[in-house]
């Protein structure tokens, strides 16, 4: 046994890949990002992106596209890569959301809520969709089985995830029971829920999401206040979750209403 | 130089992977099943299919993991996967619509039409939406970059594609000013379009989604009566184009509506 004192590892840097979610890493958290990578194509892009690292004494390069995809480790890094400190689900500070989410409900009537989203591209492509119809934050369960932060889902949320704050839950049941009367608690689910249209709007929506196979935990259904289903033709048997997650941001109307 | 009279190569046939996409694919076209090959967890999914192919003497067999893999050509076989002929969109004859397409349509007030759309998983995607929401058809422009069907875009749309007719047009945008009067012809735009709750309801709408990158080509923009934008936060640029689709599938009442 080694007398050495314990260290935590720090966790491994995230790789930021893409024009767009670089552009909005720079934008929303440039003191995390600690080195940038781009092909030519992209040097125009990169150009005050590397001022500004000069500025803060942290390295930049132009490299071939072989050399990107073996820094950012995919070769979908989209011709521009930044290595940032990683960022994971914050865990949340006690058993109610923090005080200043209720001072943003009136700019995001919409709270996305995942229980169990295994898939990082789901959970990135979800991020993206609640990002564009104008969601603040972004609440993931505790379930084991619930993608977090990562490589994948920031290519996948095209920038999203940077205008989000993204936290996690221990006990989503107690969480959502906790939420009611602030917001209408509201589960996704495949079938027997309400339509959209039924679904009242005189308070802020949280929207909980299942797994992708296994729908969400009993525990957390029964502390729902609500369950909303998509009517489909039959033909398939469900949407994709992404598919059915941006479908029900827009319906269940994110963006404040003009006519409030 | 051969003697060898040319004999065209067969195209070689897809690999249909998953249970939604193979119960679905013997639902609509048992006859164009080749073989089948699945996991032991897959056995009792699998019983009635090879009953049918035992009649029509055609081979199927419990296989290893592994040995699946090799056969579909991908990890993400879901424990089953049926060789069947190749199915492509067929090139559209003539310069018009089929007249039984016109049938159908109280039945699917949404005619989904690509234009350039270059990842087969998005194509995929997308039929698994617009089946989901009653389409009846897909329509396929001529352009080089348009994903046509292939094994990924079968094993994205869970069974969608066996319900939806897929043709091509060679000369998109002459056919769609052609199906005006019959159709409202509309392309979705990432700015500048109309709002969904704008576009009128008189008449099915064929809803034209172009290039990922790109977007559309003039000609084909030229040719729509109508454009639609979702609004967005500006977080964001944009939806994934397979998120939009099934937005606006929705928004635009792909369903009939019972109140109609």
């Amino acid at each position: 046994m080694s007398d050495a004192p314990f260290l935590p590892r720090p966790p491994d840097p995230h790789r930021i890949c893409g024009p767009a979610p670089v552009r909005a890493l720079f934008l929303r958290r440039p003191q995390q990002v600690l080195r940038l990578f781009y092909t030519e194509d992209w040097r125009q892009l990169a150009g005050p992106l590397c001022k500004h690292l000069a500025r803060t004494r942290r390295p930049y390069r132009e490299v071939g596209p072989e050399e990107l995809t073996r820094i950012a480790g995919t070769r979908h890094h989209g011709g521009i890569c930044a290595v940032t400190v990683a960022r994971f689900a914050e865990p949340l500070p006690g058993h109610a959301l923090p005080s200043h989410w209720a001072a943003n409900l009136p700019q995001a009537r919409l709270l996305p809520v995942l229980d169990g989203i295994g898939n990082p591209h789901n959970l990135g492509a979800i991020a993206r969709s609640a990002a564009f119809f104008g969601s603040r934050a972004l609440l993931l369960s505790g379930d084991p089985r619930q993608a977090d932060l990562s490589d994948a889902a920031y290519r996948t949320a095209e920038g999203g995830l940077e205008h989000l704050e993204v936290l996690r839950a221990r006990d989503l049941a107690n969480l959502l029971r906790g939420m009611r009367g602030r917001y209408l608690t509201v589960a996704a689910v495949a079938a027997g829920g309400a339509p959209p249209e039924a679904i009242p709007r005189d308070r802020p929506i949280a929207l909980v999401l299942g797994n992708e196979e296994q729908g969400m935990p009993q525990a957390t259904l029964d502390a729902c206040e609500a369950r909303i289903t998509l009517p489909g033709s039959g033909m398939v048997e469900s949407l994709n979750v992404a598919q059915a997650a941006a479908v029900l941001f827009h319906a269940l109307g994110a963006l404040p209403r003009t006519t409030a």
